[in-house]
């Protein structure tokens, strides 16, 4: 395949560019009676929309979605799940100028290589509007997920050199920032102040958390949980890293600390991230991502154009500065659709097993 | 699918349990007419087997590899390529005392659960002697690329505390920990010595290095270049984290500092690890994997039984106080079975276009 | 997957109910490049369309499809293709009798089973309007292999009892039935004119040729090319067989009779239908398909309701008596899907493959 | 995927050549607990094996398969089961005269354009001895869906001329042609003898019924029932032609005549296959394949060699006269493959549906 499906057996495939008429996705193995609206999918369209705070992009994309099929009187009827939704803000006109230039760190000059051509509008494919479509299904799978008693959440952990400990999902969506701590709140915002006059931008890192997950979701060897969960978030757009649980900081942890002991009443750490042997241990499942710096900012920088020729490229537009503040609708998107994924998968090769150990509690 | 085949068009599928008869990997998708013996996985099984050093398990597995089918007269003939190591040193009487409880942070809880029933010899299915069969698939595929003027290596980055920034390529095969500064190793050494009487394990960095990827390599979207490494890297035993270039480095940077500016000479950094937006920009393909401590610790360690009554663990059995050091050949053997399915797909799609824009130097 | 999903590197995705918003594909994986507008999708959907003779139901469905992505400045841009048909004629009141009945040869009590639940609406995703899409997929498959020297034609071969062996394609496209005899043109008028007093249906045999395939498409074992051209015949609603070359004619034919000789000016016969071991052998790659007649038919038939009750259906509405009849371009998309993807995957692992041996001309 | 595997759940990975070492088969998403032997494997290989009758060829292959993993202590454990059959009767000599030259009707031709050289020794990974594998995988699927009381079953219902009705299931283990008729078996021995004289070969038509599926397996649109059983069937070398249920019939029937009706008590016809939009009905499934006469004949016959010259071909080595002869173990395994595949697709996407409506009884 040309890469633009997810999934084994919940995929979603989906179609669009930043300028085009619009963005579709095609969302195939949804359960059938799953209560399903517009309404579902906003709410997290929303969330990752333009324009809701000084600290993104002022772009103004309603990204209203649209279910074309797949759903009958109000319920999802076991057949695909068509979505849409249509480009209203596209002003072209801004983008002519790097038609036969290669902004540095964007797509511009693979594409190129790639395809022989491109659509140069806004970065055409490679803009991170297409994440609106991962989000949209991503709804559905939250909705049957949670039916399921699992949710997925997610929130900002760091931006630039400001580390967020978390303290309270209450706080998550009080901010424009997903915060977890409601005092931090000032500070990321006057960072992110002095960013914009700096005409600069600064990476993030966001944090995925999926409450409520059984053991047994996870298939071994290759598509392992958290290897596909680390295909799954690398695909988001700016993302350079990912961690499942400890993390990179197992490099530096010794066996007797690293290693989660269970007690008849639960695991005493979480170190796995809730992942053992590529399996879900029945712990919260944990995920962390490195987004790098928006590439489009304002300060001049050095390349070359179709011909090779030097030239100076300033990006205009209108870009977040931190396009990690955006992120975190994305990566609990991406988890949740890991998720339904293996709990499909997982029911059809071992829904006869039983299993006389009684399930510990999640730490 | 079960999650044992990995690859789109150049798949590798492998089956085998530490202490079964014996491993077995079916490489589906080889080009034909490839030069191809047994020496040619050998080399790279030799580098990752057991017992070649004091610092890795002493288990004796010559790991000698049968090619059973798809090669005739020392050629890929494009039909499949089956592999086939027989296991020999197996003492299964070591594992008996571990049937009934659950190793922490070892698979043991997880496939009881999605299973309800496991080979717990060894691990079974969950141990790192599957690798064995990415690593003779991964010497197929280096193999090819190598026509293609296209070289992956590895190395370790960091053991433990130790951090092991990159000197040359030449002392990585001349000592045990894949090190790439000679003056570096007898601290390591000293380091396992007393690791070793501290009856614990610990962690490391690895990092792969892939030359000579044209640009274009990788499908936007889903299958981006970077996100089937992350999938392929996590996939591997032990594996926590996984970065591409800068990695979690980038959520402090810049913008001004992350973006790799480019000049007809060439880019003048390399932060995105040779890849943008998903596809190979012609730079060098960069990735880091963390890898936890060993599991398999002698100093015990609380857990529960399949009855969930608490017990107390000592792992004895022969393990690598550091899994990390025979990582390197396994991670070299992922990245290059992503780089030759990414080769094939994107000839697939894209052998008709033609690029007047000369492709940059390496940096 | 739920299995809508066509092909592995050429890849449509479908959804959509005869009755619903509209129905969409996502086609991915079409190579960038290749000139596309939607005039090139509509020669084919109008073929296919109803409504254009007497002799096929009388809805009115134009068909206008709309392409939303992957296409810029009139070129495929290598991105995927999404496209949306609007459902304009939906007289779903003439449905609502058979909402908990189930319609004889219909898939209404199998959906019900499945899902619990349907769109009961004119079939919902069962009727055969979802084949619209198929076409303009096919479409975009058969301007590709054109640049290639490849042409993919059908016609009817059998209506109900009358053979129509085949003359002239001069024919095909000039009356209602893909007829290749215009001289049995009258006959099929008469017979149909006497079907629909008769308040009957009928089935049909079409027959699809693919004229300039190069030898060594296929890949042999599973996925050959006659088991692909099999599967994704057999797919299509209605067709209850499906024959590659001789067919079931080989079953009475003898060694020295079915098979074809070679000599250096071509091969001498064509039972194989262009086929060997599942690879093209060069020669015209020909399949036939058995259609059903139409299930829907203003004749009473034998029933039971969602309570297992006895009842009698009368299918009111708008249907064809032979579905038969549209079915000549719904079958020449599909085979020219199958050779698109067998062309892009031919020549992902068989690029570098050159040989000598001339290619035979076509008989 | 290079074509080499079969599934998508349920998934089948085969490797090997008629005369290399061995084949080699990887079955991955076997539920766990599945008791299984090498018993249960061999008792459909041997009714497959060469030699058994003066009907078939000669050559002595005992297929004496090894289980190689993903079995431990008599039970499936949910992890792949690869199988190994060491070929043992390679009498290569045979083969090098046709080293060169191309067979008419084998693969010989086609190997070479697609992959530039070949395994011509006894027709290399083109040879049916590859049914081997899928014989010894299709039991394994056989053994679970019996748990289901899914029972899967075949016989030869033509031999060349001689069409053979379905009498009793009784007769067709007791003689070597799966004849269900015991009355017809001399005039099939005596056709064989007569035809063996003939130095010539002949086709036959093979059916294949499963008996218990419940209704709702299939996928609608692509991933029909249907659909995959004829790419399943038509992947079995030799076999040009399937037909579901009716089959080519249906051209000539009306819809009052093959609608099949349902009553309370059950459907009055079976003209279905069992299988409506794509999906089971529960009625028996029933397909039909037609396998063309075996190429190999000691007649001689004009060719090509691979310079392009004529050449006289006369093909010795030992083989079936009539190929279909041994084709009845290989159809149902076949069919057992994608009923597993379906049954565990079905239960992933809605093992949450509940229906009242009574499942109707089997014709």
């Amino acid at each position: 395949m040309s890469g633009n499906t997810f999934g084994t057996l919940f995929t979603v495939t989906t179609a669009g560019e930043s300028h085009g008429p619009g963005l579709v996705a095609i969302v195939d193995g949804c359960p059938p009676g799953l209560p399903l609206t517009v309404a579902d999918l906003q709410h997290d369209l929303d969330r990752r929309k333009p324009g809701t705070s000084r600290h993104t992009t002022q772009r103004q994309e309603p990204d209203e979605v649209e279910i074309l099929t797949g759903v009958f009187e109000g319920v999802t009827t076991g057949t695909p799940i068509a979505l849409l939704i249509r480009n209203t803000d596209q002003k072209s006109k801004d983008y002519s100028a790097i038609k036969d230039l290669f902004r540095p760190a964007h797509a511009d000059y693979t594409y190129h290589h790639k395809y022989g051509l491109r659509d140069y509008r806004g970065g055409g494919r490679s803009s991170a509007r297409e994440t609106s479509m991962r989000v949209a299904a991503g709804a559905i799978a939250k909705k049957f997920l949670a039916t399921k008693g699992i949710r997925v959440r997610g929130y900002m952990s760091q931006l630039g050199p400001i580390e967020i400990p978390f303290k309270t999902w209450d706080s998550v969506e009080e901010n424009a920032f997903f915060c977890p701590d409601p005092d931090k709140v000032p500070e990321l915002e006057a960072y992110m102040d002095q960013l914009r006059r700096d005409q600069d931008s600064v990476g993030a890192r966001v944090t995925v958390v999926a409450d409520g997950v059984p053991p047994g979701l996870g298939e071994p060897i290759f598509d392992r949980l958290d290897a596909e969960l680390a295909y799954a978030l690398m695909s988001v757009n700016a993302v350079k890293g990912v961690e499942i649980g400890a993390g990179f900081a197992s490099v530096t942890q010794r066996g007797t600390e690293h290693r989660d002991e269970l007690t008849p009443e639960g695991f005493l750490s979480n170190n796995a991230g809730g992942v053992l042997g590529g399996i879900s241990s029945g712990q919260p499942i944990v995920a962390h991502l490195a987004l790098k710096p928006t590439s489009s900012i304002t300060t001049p920088g050095r390349s070359i154009d179709v011909n090779g020729q030097p030239v100076d490229v300033i990006t205009k537009g209108r870009h977040d500065p931190c396009v990690g503040i955006r992120a975190t609708p994305i990566a609990e998107a991406m988890m949740a659709l890991v998720l339904i994924d293996h709990y499909l998968r997982h029911r059809a090769q071992n829904a006869d097993v039983h299993v006389e150990t009684p399930v510990l509690g999640q730490l």
